[in-house]
């Protein structure tokens, strides 16, 4: 299934920060038909590194999207039955306005002129994507990671849109680990003498700084288990050390090929300002409290976190439960059992489908959405 | 109580990877008096930024030691009854010869003609000092993270000399999860255009590069839990988010002074030289398995670990200590409750210390040292 990337222009969007971007593009897919009523409609929402080919073979690349195994005839979101849309948030590199868009003012890349994002706007751009395919209310809003603080965020800033809401691996808010994790990955990107200021656009790339920042990333994306059991000790193509410091251990290629792979894929001033957005992000910022915020939602809630994830332990879901809990919310959660860490609600999506397909069918029925 | 380095020169030390260094210089410091008998020495060893400054304080910077809570008159290694020696370890840039020191061939600093070290390595050199200083048999070797290495070293490579061991905090082996994360360090430092190959001395340090690596290991030294105590998501002197990419979190700045703080006091070739020395480490190397290198040992044993180490978990520690008793070998574990993290052995030393005075008590009368 060949899936191409649409894009639509709009004239401008108003920004938490205070300023106005004008245009601002987004590029989307959509899997799965729309009915007439338009009320099968289901938005994914990506993940820091993500885009909008979240599923079917990108005619580029030839690779599948990034929830392939999650999306499609049969699969957790049924495309047999739902149309599922996924597009590449605010700020981004893969055909949304981001830092790399030309500036109209200077015809030049925006670089660092961009102005701040934060996750509610990713969301409301997100919200006029939705409204210009004509859709009024959206079956479920889905995601993991920075995916799930979206889901999170519309449910309380645009309820009447959201019929349900799946925050998967995720946090109403980032703790101080999670915010100095984000914050190595931003020195290293412009501790590269290339990053320039960010005005490295049609020279080099700070590929050296950005791959560093990726090889951390990946390191809080696995658990010590799954890196155990994928590398354990196990040296590289030689029967016994070299004594040098080439990448020896196979844990250390598998870095370096993944920090090297990222350049080229992301642009670098995106890696700045998504990663700010996760760290603005607090899902109770103008209402008080997290519970306060949740008040207002009228979504049913599916919250589904992983044993083995330490970047986004279970206790930052269960603290979103409690929130739901506590104001009589209508909240499923599960914490599913997986050695793969962070990476499970992409990978390790055997159990996550049984709990997504079973919620949805539920969420369609009281909704009388088929 | 103002504590002095004194250096020694050996003519020449056989490393593991099967070159020799001539000469070799090792800094270190004494604290307490050695006995007529010299039967109440003790040896610590330090981790992985630490030096030979464990105690006291140093006429230069006028700064305590990096285990001062723990030696000292009345303290866990009581200076009123034992004779504390502790040497900055082979590799490092704190007065032991490393990277940084002279190459008597070229006159210039050996820089990456360095030959690659060994805890191996850095043990026979201390060995080499504890004969210098007429000590045929250490009261106990102790030390957390890369120090508890050293102490497993020495009790499986010399068991004659050393009545006892403390490994705190540490591994037989470094996991795929603690090589990755050293190698991110290392590729930091080597991604900064100012390493040039390590020929960096008397020109600009590779200072960005080894603040980002640093910043990544006060991560990993800190819990989740410490992070939030500490920091939260409390903002640096400002009312609201700043929308910037100024430190705005205090775990921002935190880590950014840390970064940058090391730069200058420890030098980046030493970071690369000793990193890859823990990541060799298998006690196991030569022995076909950690229980038959234990099984050398004639040492009593004192294993350490700490709830909240993620960096060094417990089970690394129960590993030990799961061989020791496998050889039926003299062995006493705890897993001491603290919030701090990898850093717990070095600053939540209340019950560490109650466990190592009565441990070394128990050992000094078994073997009649006092």
């Amino acid at each position: 299934m060949i899936v191409k990337t649409q894009s639509v222009r709009f004239d401008s969007i108003s920004l938490d920060g205070g300023s106005t971007l004008k245009p601002v593009d987004v590029a989307y897919q959509t899997y799965g038909e729309l009915n007439a009523r338009k009320s099968n409609a289901i938005l994914v929402l990506h993940a820091f590194s993500g885009d909008a080919h979240a599923a079917g073979i990108s005619p580029e690349t030839g690779k599948p999207g990034w929830w392939d195994n999650m999306i499609g005839p049969g699969k957790a979101f049924d495309t047999n039955r739902y149309c599922v849309i996924c597009s590449n948030v605010l700020g981004g590199c893969r055909g949304t306005t981001g830092p790399s868009s030309t500036d109209p003012e200077t015809g030049r890349p925006y670089a660092m002129k961009f102005p701040i994002i934060t996750i509610g706007d990713m969301v409301r751009l997100q919200k006029m994507l939705v409204e210009h395919l004509g859709i009024a209310r959206l079956l479920t809003v889905s995601g993991g990671s920075m995916g799930g603080m979206q889901a999170l965020e519309w449910a309380v800033a645009h309820p009447e849109m959201v019929a349900s809401a799946m925050p998967i691996a995720t946090t109403a808010r980032h703790s101080a680990q999670q915010i100095a994790f984000d914050e190595v990955g931003r020195q290293a990107v412009m501790a590269d003498p290339d990053w320039a200021g960010g005005d490295y656009y049609g020279r080099s790339l700070p590929a050296r700084g950005l791959a560093v920042a990726r090889m951390v990333g990946h390191i809080t994306y696995m658990s010590d288990d799954s890196m155990r059991e994928k590398f354990g000790r196990r040296l590289q193509s030689r029967e016994q050390f070299g004594f040098d410091f080439e990448a020896e251990f196979e844990v250390e290629s598998y870095l370096r090929y993944r920090g090297s792979q990222f350049v080229g894929r992301f642009d670098p001033n995106s890696y700045l300002y998504i990663t700010k957005a996760m760290d603005y992000f607090d899902l109770a910022n103008g209402y008080g409290s997290m519970a306060e915020a949740l008040e207002r939602a009228t979504a049913r809630f599916l919250v589904i976190s992983f044993t083995s994830d330490w970047l986004y332990p279970s206790y930052q879901s269960q603290e979103i439960v409690n929130a739901l809990r506590s104001r009589n919310k209508d909240v499923a959660y599960c914490e599913l059992n997986s050695n793969y860490g962070h990476d499970a609600f992409l990978v390790d999506v055997g159990e996550q489908t049984e709990m997504v397909r079973g919620f949805l069918a539920r969420v369609a029925r009281v909704e009388n959405a088929l």
